[in-house]
């Protein structure tokens, strides 16, 4: 069968090929999610008294088989089809004449597919969000385990004051859940139902929006129709923005360990059989894992940087260049969500090398304790001890570092990090998650199940 | 006076003016919350027993006399003082001696400057939702003086289905109030306090961090020190991710606005006063504010690039790349609130030509409402209905643009748009805004008084 | 078989996967150049005593039958195979034993990814300057047929001054005559064969690389080999520079089309064959094509911003943040190809209303016109003659745009565009050109026969 | 006095200030192309009998003056003058009453910016080639002078390959050697005059373009006018895609210096003068230079994004968006110049710790040696050869780096450089570029005097 807008005539074969460029692809990604929005456009249409029961009945009979088609992998997109709406609009045709034909009153693509999305984004965001819990738990426990395990700290990359395994590693946990509590404000963000916008401008007919949005189990009805069209990119865009700030930060400890795994440092070992071999050397055990982790940072930076070239161009009303965001946003979440499950299989087999850690508790590095001990003890003005420090650096007596890390006990160092807290905040998480996910995915198995 | 870190020796011309950049001019911007933050730091030393009571007075003396040097405008940080946190240092130095020498214990200018860029990240926040409420009622009026004159609207620039002035202008509400809510969680994220992490590793002394973030009006510490590092320029780059989007907002709108402005289109009408001209051209009336506008929004994008880049190569722990994060997040500032107040005057003065917009409901407007009315009246199968119209566009009749609109009745179309709801819930916006700076005002206000 | 660097034991099948990438997919637009570079390199042992005439004689056969295997599509890469450089070497290990072991000698696959990629990129650039020369000639050709026609020339989307359909179009010949010459000399940088820098720092053997970059057509050698490795990425970000500035200067053109091509301008037409329809619209005909062509130049903007991240971390030597550069590369030609393509077609296809063009001289069109006048006629100082214009421009008195156009007369204006120079100077890049990639293909071709 | 388009109403302050910018500080560094550009101009409108012989002589006699007051550093543009051109165009009316008024005849401030920018780019071009071809001879004496000095080479971060001081600062070279290249193919593209294009379509006066490109020094002119308005941003986005490539070249030798002067590494030490120290620690060096060069890669390119963003959105015909690109040009010339002058003084001062290399000529380093080594004396197929050594790595037995760096005896290897090729080309390339400098400001010169 021909496309939906069929008028009669061949579109010029060049011209189909660039516009359809590999949605056709894409869109299986989206098959699911369209099966449920036409169940309830549907059944909203019967509502309104657009389709009879029986018509109902027969469409999600229809609907139904391509889910079972779908799950088998059976139903698939070809170029010809151009996308997945029409590839079920026709689907339902063919095997059921009329009443196909009658799925797509008060409705369009753009509607659809901005309705298709948006599940996938709850649906995706919650992967993410459940994702990253479960790794918080292992840094967390990791921090745990070796919580006061002394490891000089860098700024610069020069030796800068002490520290500890377990306060480095929590600081991982920090930005992870940073990252989740913005991961949360988007989601309430875009758990509105986009259905019924039309083409942006909404119907000449009393179709019920809000019976939609509870169907497909969202929080609400956005209101504004051509704000819906608006959103479009825009919702995307936000989205990567987060998943980039997740990427940077499992990049900062992924930049950290390519040096701190290094012979020359040799703080931390991964096993081998997470290294890679080179070709030519027979000797290489290389970081690989960590340079893709590092280069795919520039990836998905790059995706925000298209679709704001893309979305800057806009005028109100849906223009074709939208088209091109869809991609992006499906290759942010695979980046993101490989990206947290490496680096949480590396956080379960990192070895710390406690004495080489302690090794490197050089001198220097008890300098600003030497200058604070002047002032606590002497009085002296944190300038001047700063001044006669500097000047005596090689007359500094090291202490042992377990001692300087016992010493720092305000809140958010080694010795004062309340890590149980953060336990307790990460199980509220998952126990508030769990209940989202829950009701998202029984809602939309009802539409299913019902049919 | 010399450099913080002086040992004696002089640094290479060359390298200090290549790595002191522009900080000096920057810094012009952060020298209130600097004084804020170092009354705070010297209340702190006292109940921890590192200052007298006399030293905190006289530190505090010292705070307020550069603080109205610089309500007078007299206070400048020049090349050679580096920063502000050395100006301020040096300034207590030159006049108290001793006492100035010790307000530096236990922090670090690392410490300090991620304090004054918070401290300005929460104000120029509020500023920016205080701007932006203000102009969400701006165009809320706007929508409801003319929210059911036609206007046609337009998918691909060509003409697509009917529309209303009030529907189109309430789309940028709709994407304006989606703003301010994640500015209000970018808000909630960023409001702890970071004083206290010194080089990022803390300090073998016991200062009360609570006690601070409770001077300046945090929320509470952010803990872990070393992420308190590793958050600068993630926070920049959260909050320039959201001042970009504001930005598109408004850029969609100023694109729509330079071809409805268009004689050609003459849907709307700006003053000549709002208009350029040219130095050739006598006739020349330009829309010069619009093509800024959306200009500026590849310059915001780009800040994002340029901090993305930066951050994807660091490892954990301070290196001087975030000196030029700074830069990027005060001007994403200054466009965007720019941006806001220029918009606002153009909804303020936009004239509407009704019966130019009027014109162009032109027979194919009315296609999808002819379909669908076969479909309602005659049963007849929407992709039938389709069809058929489509063979007949030009028998199309047309009715008046008022009779299609008002058929616009399901939720979020012309007819429907609930606009009293979003009055009321602006309003509600701004009573919290008001509460919320006014506190943090006080709060900051009441270190300088009770100094 | 395995990996080329196995040790006896498996890789984690995590990082395997997130190792491998799609590199399996992307390398298979290489197998044609990593053949040439396996005869060529197996050639040159042969040539300093590794290999005996008839281990070559062997190898030669080997790779001829993976060549017909190319050819008939029967060879393809898996994700166990890694990579095309693995694949290839197993097959002749595989097949011919230990002599398939002794093609790597001297190499490493650093070595063979960028001498692979060399070459595509030769190949490729020369595509692209081959369809942007054609290109140029459908645009010259349009730019005579309609040389005079008078079009008003826009500023800031109002209307600025007379000009013609012919220096409109025109000006996109100048943009591409550019592009042209950028390629050419990128081209001549790019035109050094990399073989030989192995591991990135060479080998202990005499190998032979001159004779390498002889065999495969390169203009010689690329001499260091620590920087043939720090090339990488460079050379792909260098001409990605390029292939967005094509894109820009097409994406222009396509933005004028969309304007000028609404029902509202129609200065242009394109048959309807070329127009997209709607699922929902009867009546719609959308430009798709140059809304997509628009947003692609986002897309290979963005390609730019993930090679600069990329790159921008990296220390000198491989790592391996360099396998993701080569999805960029691919993707920026395909898409400069096919827009090239598309823009053909439309400027093939293009039909000019010369009726509408004209009707848009209206009275403000002439005022500069009138301004010079009167400093010709009446030496009245311009500024003067500027502001009499600008009080009365609704007294100008029209003349026919033919009359205006034909006073354009000096260099680069509408009646002197000198277009029979251009066309010559494409004729003269056609017949270079065609010179240079049948030596290309000649070089490599003979490669393959005499194996 | 006024605006240069003033017709007696006053413009909206706010839009005023939004629309003016920074131009006005901006612009102060055009003054000197703008004064020669309006002597070119005077000239030519004089030779087509616009301006009568005392009226040129009163003009030039006035320009004279406003080099002199720039030359004394008392010529400034203030908020309210616009522009450069508005500043100098407003001098000469208000001394030389209706000369000044005359000097505007036939050019449009569009023109008038992009001939400015146009000059400025030569010159600016010319300036970075300058550095760069000194810096390159800093680099190969440096090059020359550690030759064969032993260093390990590195892949992932791990020691891979023997390699030599002189081979990887000589990558270095080679890279900078690129990308002169590239600066000269692109100069040789801009150098066109395109003074003469008004608003973008001519005016109708037979104004002579060849004679103003002659007067001004350029190659030609740039002919379709319609072009040069959309060859703006074009040429500045070439220019900073190649200024981008030498700070990744330069960024990528101080990201291996950060590490290779770690103390962990020590290979090479900074003079004290040229690292920076911290507030609170006495110890710290630290190697900020290299930092902020690194994070200026960041902002380079970003400033491409702004370009792209911004062009990306443009139809044919200038738009004010396009005044936002000057300011990344001048920025991206500043940063790149510095940048260059930094690792200039760098190389100048770097000191060469040849035990430190050569102690981390560890076992590791020769298995590749070995493996070759069985290969060429036993005849043992490669792979096999590597996958004994691999087995056998602890076995190895470590000959002098010495030894191991002699045999790279391969072009481009460390004992085969041939570097006094090297020196030939770049005194060849100083050569040429004195000539086209000195040609340059004569030209430029010769306005001035001759006036």
């Amino acid at each position: 069968m021909g496309k939906l807008w069929d008028k009669g005539y061949k579109v010029d074969r060049l011209v189909e090929k660039y516009t359809v460029g590999d949605d056709y692809v894409l869109d299986e990604r989206l098959i699911p999610y369209d099966i449920f929005g036409n169940i309830a456009h549907a059944i909203m249409l019967y509502k309104i008294g657009i389709l009879s029961e029986g018509e109902l009945k027969t469409l999600k009979k229809g609907l139904r088989e391509i889910w079972k088609l779908y799950e088998k992998g059976e139903f698939h997109i070809k170029r010809e089809d151009e996308d997945v709406h029409t590839k079920v609009e026709n689907y339902l045709t063919e095997k059921y004449g009329d009443i196909g034909k009658k799925i797509h009153t008060a409705r369009s693509r753009n509607d659809q597919i901005i309705l298709d999305v948006r599940l996938y984004m709850k649906d995706a965001l919650l992967n993410i969000e459940t994702s990253l819990t479960s790794f918080s738990k292992t840094i967390l426990s990791f921090s745990e385990d070796y919580l006061c395990v002394p490891m000089p700290g860098y700024t610069h990359t020069r030796i800068a004051m002490p520290s500890s395994v377990g306060l480095w590693s929590h600081a991982l946990f920090s930005a992870i859940f940073d990252d989740i509590s913005l991961i949360e404000s988007v989601f309430a963000l875009i758990n509105q139902s986009p259905l019924g916008s039309a083409a942006g401008y909404g119907v000449p007919i009393p179709i019920n929006r809000e019976l939609v949005a509870e169907l497909l189990g969202f929080n609400g009805v956005q209101k504004n129709v051509i704000y819906v069209q608006n959103s479009r990119g825009k919702f995307e865009l936000i989205i990567i923005d987060i998943l980039e700030e997740i990427m940077i930060d499992l990049s900062r400890f992924a930049t950290d360990l390519i040096y701190f795994t290094m012979p020359k440092f040799e703080y931390f070992t991964l096993p081998r059989e997470m290294l890679l071999g080179s070709s030519i050397m027979p000797q290489k055990e290389n970081p690989d894992i960590f340079e893709i982790l590092r280069g795919k940072v520039g990836e998905i930076s790059s995706f925000k940087v298209a679709l704001s070239n893309i979305l800057g161009k806009l005028h109100t009303g849906y223009s074709r260049d939208l088209q091109l965001t869809k991609g992006y946003l499906f290759k942010a979440f695979d980046i993101t969500l490989s990206g947290i499950e490496i680096m949480n299989a590396v956080f379960k087999s990192l070895h710390v090398n406690t004495e080489e850690l302690r090794k490197d508790f050089t001198r220097e590095i008890f300098a600003t304790d030497y200058a604070l001990k002047l002032v606590e003890e002497k009085g002296i003005p944190f300038r001047e001890a700063y001044r006669e420090i500097a000047k005596n650096i090689d007359k500094i007596k090291s202490p042992t570092p377990e001692e300087v890390i016992e010493k720092r006990i305000h809140l958010g160092t080694a010795c004062n990090l309340k890590i149980e807290e953060d336990f307790g905040k990460v199980e509220q998480l998952i126990y508030n998650l769990n209940g989202i996910m829950e009701n998202f995915h029984k809602n939309l198995e009802n539409l299913i199940i019902s049919s």
